[in-house]
């Protein structure tokens, strides 16, 4: 707390580009944006191949990170308990669902195959309608349920699958991860949404690909970890899969000399599905709204929990 | 009428793939198949380019097109006006309006440029949110209305231009193609979804692109007459038009060495909106409602009007 009673809350690294904006929205949210040794919360601007220890002070009793996924500072012992840590869970998940239609519609429609010839090939490019189908969602988080969304209109079979297995509202079928397996051969598309954890690593492997029909397409916007790669290229490369659509990968960047660029079924957009021109707007507001909550006392959003790892 | 008092409905070209699937469908409607001298009605399976005028009999009252834009008959006078022409206007709307999402989120998204790449290019592939943009759509019949319909979670703004100006229901603005040049300005995604007509040929020249921001991509799903090709392509090149998402061209085929097929910011897809796989069962849907329309005396769907052009 500062002379006048206010909050104190520091925006760091000091060079960022979008620090102005961000100090700006804490302003708004009613706190006083401070150096370090005298900040109550810190908002963490640098990206996960930064070390956020050098920045924390004792006296900061909440964090916030400026990504949805938070799973290296999790790997690296950086999350500890005397404090409330936030990601920006859902701040960007209507962003990212968008990117998850443009890919399931290019995957059922074809536009990857389009947009790669330069002659008329009449029906041979013909895709399928992606009415009808069967799209099953793993995650039903932020960006899970705004898929669900968007999807209501488009007369498809949802299945979203979940830690817990709850309800999903407008999936017509909600169940457990435990159960995936099992469903998995009535599923056209299966869009890959979850949060990277243990848990969650290379949950798509080899026996999930092998139980999709030979025609499905693997959509994935969440983190390339959730897919087991060398199995996705070999059940790409043998046929046993109808194609993926990536956002992420594993690693990442993917290499130039990557089996996955050689490959016709297959579409790779950069880690994209959250364009940088969207993210400033929706990362200010978030900010506004959680340094309003801290200084009211409220709940914040986006509470990292250590036990499920995001 | 035959022997039993049946409507008879005659099946034409013999020879068709799809005849069986047709017959059936004209028998669940309440009618009887029949030889053309014996029918009241004609099922004509064939494309705009073969000529109809050789299988039509005096007693006919009704002739069932199977596409849903017959320019072709009315350009060669094949629809005289003693009888009932109908096309199947609507029956594949769906279809073609969820195509046409398809290519607007290509072209937000930048699904063409990302699938002509094979290396990771990060930041300089990223697209832009669809959410946030606004988007024109001329021609609010039946795939500018499913359009609509699929659009309305995606958070855009929607002017729907049509030849009265009516309201559209989910529209935030309806205006009649009179005033299309003025609202071209504040447009991002200008799709188009109207009858190719006499009226409708070139309405988009180079006066409407050059009224379209720099940044406004193109998105035909109706026919390659709508627009000025000659014109497109000069936006294209000089940078004064965003791009161009094209499941139909003029001419079409589109020959290979059309300077469309060079362009960086040209996605065309090779009129498959309406893919085979799909168009089947809608038509047997179609032809069977219709059919049982004709029997039961109620009016028809798809009524061809020469005076409005389709």
């Amino acid at each position: 707390m500062n002379d006048e009673g206010k909050i104190g809350v520091a925006v760091a690294p000091e060079d960022h580009p979008w620090r102005e904006g961000i100090c700006n929205a804490v302003a708004r949210g009613g706190g006083c944006v401070v150096a370090l040794d005298e900040a109550d919360a810190l908002i963490w601007m640098a990206k996960g191949d930064a070390v956020l220890s050098d920045h924390l002070r004792p006296q900061m009793r909440w964090v916030q990170f400026r990504s949805a996924g938070v799973e290296h500072w999790i790997e690296r012992g950086e999350i500890d308990e005397g404090r409330t840590f936030t990601s920006t869970r859902g701040a960007y998940a209507r962003a990212v669902a968008e990117h998850a239609v443009a890919l399931l519609l290019a995957a059922s429609r074809r536009i990857h195959d389009a947009a790669r010839v330069s002659r008329w090939e009449g029906s041979v490019l013909a895709g399928r309608l992606l009415a009808g189908s069967t799209v099953g969602i793993v995650g039903a988080g932020g960006v899970g349920q705004e898929l669900v969304d968007l999807l209501q209109a488009f007369q498809v079979r949802i299945v979203a699958v979940t830690r817990s297995g709850r309800s999903i509202p407008g999936a017509d079928e909600s169940l457990s991860a435990t159960k995936l397996r099992a469903v998995l051969s009535d599923v056209d598309y299966l869009v890959v949404s979850a949060p990277a954890t243990v848990m969650t690593t290379a949950m798509v492997g080899g026996a999930e690909l092998e139980a999709l029909p030979d025609h499905a397409w693997i959509i994935n916007v969440a983190r390339g970890s959730l897919i087991d790669t060398d199995a996705l290229v070999d059940a790409l490369a043998n046929g046993t899969l109808g194609g993926a659509a990536l956002d992420v990968t594993d690693p990442e960047p993917l290499p130039e000399d990557h089996p996955l660029w050689q490959l016709d079924n297959v579409l790779i957009t950069p880690h994209v599905a959250n364009p940088k021109s969207a993210q400033r707007p929706r990362l200010e507001a978030f900010i506004e709204e959680n340094v309003h909550r801290f200084v009211t006392g409220r709940p914040l959003m986006g509470v990292v929990d250590l036990e499920i790892g995001y």
